[in-house]
């Protein structure tokens, strides 16, 4: 078990878990709640370009922990694979710009590819971007998704799945992201995130909580403590695994996003300290 | 990959795919559309009593599979564990004036109850009735169910852990039943299924599809063909084992409840020769 969470120092909030708010939006509520990091979706950056986005968070003093998302490496066809290795670059630029660690990678999957195959294809995918990753110091964290996202959205399902790839490609900016939404259930979830800690590829840890019951597979989750994960189990293996980065809160919820954003982030903090 | 289905003498089909009909209704549809073999659940027993649904399938010259479903052992107190062994023996008995081979088992699971001690609890559970099933003359077949149902419906989330309890209890009569929709992402189903087959405990086949995307956790599962899984794939896994039983056709759609049944049937008997 892990020590209770006394203070926000490791706190990081995605933008996404306050998807009514504007980057600029976000940056400000942040900074009022004492909150020193934020992790930045593609979304809010494109109504004002990565030039803007970049401008507001350097001047916010905002830590970046990730840029999310990336990935999607699995198509049809070579050029539809080229195409992934394109937006991915530039993905990595924009992360570069922002300040960013790492660049979150929601690996994809493709109707009619075997997930075996696609999952080769994701292991070429990365290894084809990660010079350029190198030119722009930024990281790649793989984050394995919840199987129920095996169909459309990753071919990785598995802790085992993401570690096996870095494995095989060996590179010191190539590592995973957990999220306990997508691991909770696996009962190799532990031992696969020690082997993250000995192999030191460890870069990010997700919260939020599993919902009972889920009335949707994409914007459902539930706010830490509302679900059945027991966060700090997990929490515990991720620091006993040397993890010591932010501790990032991605909360996709229709009902909380319908909610007053300012007293949710309040309500965030609460949990936080009290359920993570 | 596996020999083209070319007949009808092995598809069963659940009563819950057709969930507007009754089990009279199921019983004499089926029967006119030259369908051999129906599982039962037990919701359509509940009208009519059990008495007079044996009758029923009695005169309807139907094989039965499987009565669908115990299960649920964990429990938060050992009364509510007791009370689950009580009504697993109930089901039992079910079964067996059903005349059905098997008694399908979703586990269970419960918010706050590990997943591995929820586990144990299932393997407790399962010993405690197994006598029962004996004397019945019933096999109990555990279903693995999808991770996404591991909040509160099974803890048993894998085949491995299928496997694994039927190992530790070994009996005649304990097995597994195989549902592509649940085990279709599971980089270990192959292997696994395998085991069940050298073990010689593999006791159902349950088919139909993900569709993508999938709107429902719980009502929104296709028609052989509408989704992403090779189903002809996991069929010659499932032979490869040795199974020789029922295909059985398990689909809980809104979608197609809201279609004409009868229609419904024959695209089942389509997609069964041509999609399976």
């Amino acid at each position: 078990m892990s020590e209770h969470i006394t203070d926000f120092s490791r706190l990081a909030v995605h933008t996404q878990t306050n998807k009514p708010w504007s980057l600029a939006e976000c940056l400000e509520n942040y900074g009022t709640a004492g909150i020193t990091a934020v992790s930045i979706w593609r979304n809010v950056i494109a109504p004002i370009g990565i030039g803007e986005a970049a401008r507001l968070v350097k001047s916010s003093g905002l830590a970046v922990p990730a840029l999310v998302r990336g990935g999607f490496f699995p198509a049809a066809s070579e050029s539809g694979r080229q195409a992934a290795l394109d937006e991915n670059r530039q993905i990595i630029d924009e992360a570069a710009a922002l300040g960013a660690e790492m660049v979150v990678l929601v690996v994809g999957a493709v109707p009619g590819i075997p997930l075996a195959d696609a999952r080769q294809q994701v292991q070429d995918g990365i290894a084809g971007v990660l010079a350029h990753a190198e030119s722009a110091h930024v990281r790649l964290a793989i984050e394995p998704l919840h199987p129920m996202y095996a169909g459309d959205k990753s071919c990785v399902t598995t802790m085992k799945q993401a570690n096996d790839i870095c494995e095989a490609l060996q590179h010191p900016l190539l590592g995973v992201a957990v999220d306990v939404y997508h691991v909770w259930w696996d009962d190799q979830a532990q031992a696969e995130i020690a082997r993250c800690g000995a192999n030191d590829w460890l870069f990010g840890f997700h919260i939020c909580d599993w919902r009972i019951p889920t009335r949707d597979l994409l914007t459902d989750r539930a706010l830490m403590g509302d679900g059945c994960i027991d966060i700090a189990e997990i929490r515990g293996w991720v620091e006993a695994a040397g993890f010591d980065g932010y501790n990032e809160v991605e909360i996709f919820s229709e009902e909380q996003w319908a909610s007053d954003q300012v007293d949710y982030l309040a309500r965030i903090k609460h949990a936080y300290l009290t359920q993570s």
